[in-house]
């Protein structure tokens, strides 16, 4: 059987081979920065055959990637294909990225707070996949959104508002569209520095100057387990500053969902009471959470961009843009300029038109103990909000408003939820699900779970991975 | 990102994802007999895209597959096609299977011996690749020599001669030809339990009743490590007589080229000559390494195929067919069969037209210390007679022929080798591989290797199995 190994002549300076490559993982070597771009530039340009780009990512999977070679791999993927540069904007540019849960929608929140303080905003956001919510999907929601720009499109919205959502072009980091979809087929998805270098090149590629990475916990969360978010954290920490860029990264609780609201459009409804400066909903269906995690997110986005001096400062100066109707403002432009019908949000709850609408009440008394969050997701996605496989339609209306929440007490009979879904068929799945997913319980839970239970910057990072054993 | 884990409802007969079965091997979980046969079956259908079988084969490299799943991939894939039932022979069905080598050329002999003394040897072999010669180009440099019998011709010559030796059919062991394929490109092919399934897949598919397993040790053995040579011997042998094929395993030294000849043509005359019962050539050049061990091998054949009570009198018996020409007339009767011209065998020296002819002679006097038989190998496959990827055409006239041997004193200026080419232009790279691969000394080396280190019966194969640590 023919092997490189065996063929007599094989230079150091002589051309790279996959196989090699693929063999030296496979064995536990340590990759060069040169062998991980030809392997990402060979995925970026299908020069490199998909099956030995997944045996190579099996091999990494299990054998590892060091500190070095994610950071070569980020760098790689990052230089794959076209960047945006956000110089021209004369701004500092400062994105957040959060690593999925359900009722997540702080990026239509942060986005135009960070603006209002004098920041640029360019956010290239993903799609609902799975348990998880997508921020695309959500915009889309409004009619005539369109999320597709071009980069020249990006800047001049960005020129003018200060913030653009938008998806990944086709150009940009053309290496992780085709290792991520491989990912998701080969089971190699939950691996730290394989999932780091997939959010981090798309985020370096974006040009920014600050990053605020905002990395979930709990039964909602990608990670449930805390220590493998923990070190996934600082893993992004630590290679995003070695690539340049000031980031930080927030653990927060997804250990119900975020806010009130889970789907489509009912969640940028909530977002843009909040932006109006309503003051959150008070009792068992509070959203304080939503509020004062945006406005955390938000005041970091403005300290490391330079806005304020500490990220406490950022704060007051975020809560201060949503009082003001600044950001809100910014927010409407942002849409307007993307072709959005801001008309919509003249009457936000005569737009929503949902199929069929069902509440589902407490089947006993008592304390909702537990919520499996990530259930409540395939609740959400199962009641047409969501999709279970790339390139699946998504119903703009269908969704969960939550009437009662974590720690919440509730009579028999009083509303938990409202289920909304295109067609009477799809409630029952979605209803049964959410019912295993609450617990009621006779007694208050007596743990309190942090909003924000750990901050990585740079220093911490380094030092977390110094101690981290893996 | 979608999750078959995370999704409710997964009853234990629901239907398999690939996936999931990715994850487990990942994660170093075990098999299932049907999670396996649907990974075999998927192969061979073509319904596992191979960047998903690709993932698997990696995982269950690095994570390894129990005794018991070696056994239940086996027997996957020999289900996964037609098979060939020998039955209808009227006889038992033999066969012996190397491991392969450099000059290894026993299949000529061990068929004919075996079939001369009343077992039927159904042969189903391959092609030379990389470093190693296969039988086939062998046969194929025969004008007229058809490989490719369907199953009814094989069984048609099988009953005039009692042996053939044919290609595997297309459609027999599918799921072999896509992973082994497969796994060249991956870097998946040195695994014990790989190799095993894919060798007794396609011997089992055959309907064999006993199995001489040969597996090669030394210089110019796929497996150089003694430990990982019996390992696999020993796993082929447990795991071909849990299938009901009665199997013995022979370590056998690759330490030099088995016989004098390395090529095609050249290799089935050196094989004629015995089989005419011409003694082995005598000094530095002797081939009794090869006599001896074609005996060996049919003495078992013989033994397991019920013709003699021991293996040592299946020798007597083989030697006995050698000495009086059946052998040979069987031999002749399964080329004429297989559309073959045995006239040039009657002046096989005259047949033989290599492009251009070069002898090399010693450089300086001493004895044969070692050979480095894998780079032997690549000299004869760059001199025409092998090739380096799967479906390059093979020159039946290049090769080399060894005129001293391991051991051997030979004297400055005396000749060592002359190679065949077909072209002078291809004579100066494997010349100098030659000369680096053999080793002058001025002492006699000090070492006799056997020609036989270990035999590997059911018994002794399970009792090494349950002391290997791997």
């Amino acid at each position: 059987m023919t092997r490189a190994d065996d063929t007599p002549d094989k230079a150091s300076a002589a051309p790279l081979h996959m196989i090699d490559i693929i063999r030296k993982k496979r064995d536990g070597g340590a990759l060069s920065e040169r062998e991980i771009r030809f392997v990402a530039n060979g995925a970026a340009s299908g020069s490199i055959p998909l099956e030995q780009l997944a045996a190579w990512l099996m091999a990494a999977w299990i054998k590892g990637l060091s500190l070095d070679e994610t950071r070569a791999l980020t760098l790689a993927m990052r230089d794959s294909g076209e960047k945006f540069s956000p110089v021209r904007l004369g701004k500092t540019a400062v994105d957040k990225h959060s690593s999925g849960g359900v009722g997540d929608k702080t990026s239509f929140l942060v986005a135009p707070l960070a603006a209002a303080c004098g920041v640029a905003v360019p956010m290239i956001s993903g799609r609902a996949l799975g348990h998880t919510g997508g921020t695309l999907d959500k915009l889309e929601s409004i009619p005539g959104y369109r999320t597709a720009l071009s980069l020249d499109e990006f800047e001049s919205v960005l020129k003018q508002c200060g913030a653009s959502i938008v998806s990944q072009t086709p150009a940009l980091v053309p290496a992780d569209r085709i290792l991520y979809a491989l990912r998701d087929r080969t089971g190699t998805v939950e691996n730290p520095s394989l999932i780091c270098a997939s959010i981090l090149s798309k985020k370096l590629a974006a040009g920014l100057d600050a990053l605020v990475l905002d990395v979930k916990t709990g039964s909602g969360a990608f990670l449930r387990d805390v220590r493998q978010a923990e070190f996934l954290a600082a893993l992004m920490v630590a290679t995003a500053e070695m690539a340049g860029t000031r980031t930080v990264a927030l653990l927060t609780d997804m250990g119900q969902p975020l806010g009130r609201a889970a789907g489509n459009w009912i969640e940028l409804v909530e977002s843009i009471e909040l932006l109006r400066g309503k003051q959150p909903a008070e009792g068992p269906e509070s959203n304080f959470d939503l509020r004062e995690l945006s406005l955390i997110l938000a005041g970091w986005m403005i300290h490391l961009g330079g806005k304020a001096d500490t990220p406490e400062s950022g704060y007051e100066r975020a809560e201060a843009a949503l009082m003001d109707g600044s950001a809100l403002r910014i927010f409407f432009e942002m849409v307007e300029a993307q072709g959005g019908d801001v008309s919509v949000f003249h009457d936000a709850e005569k737009f929503h038109k949902p199929g069929v609408t069902e509440v589902v009440t407490a089947w006993e008394s008592g304390f909702i103990a537990e919520m499996d969050t990530t259930a409540l997701g395939w609740a959400v996605q199962r009641l047409g909000a969501g999709r279970e496989k790339a390139g699946e339609p998504v119903d703009p209306h269908a969704g969960i408003l939550f009437h009662a929440r974590r720690g919440a007490q509730v009579k028999r009979g009083e509303p938990l939820a409202t289920l909304y879904a295109t067609s009477a068929a799809q409630l029952a799945e979605p209803r049964e699900i959410l019912c295993q997913a609450i617990t009621l319980s006779k007694d208050p839970p007596h743990a309190v779970v942090p909003l924000v239970s750990r901050i990585f910057t740079r220093d911490s990072a380094e030092k977390y991975l110094q101690n981290a054993v893996r």
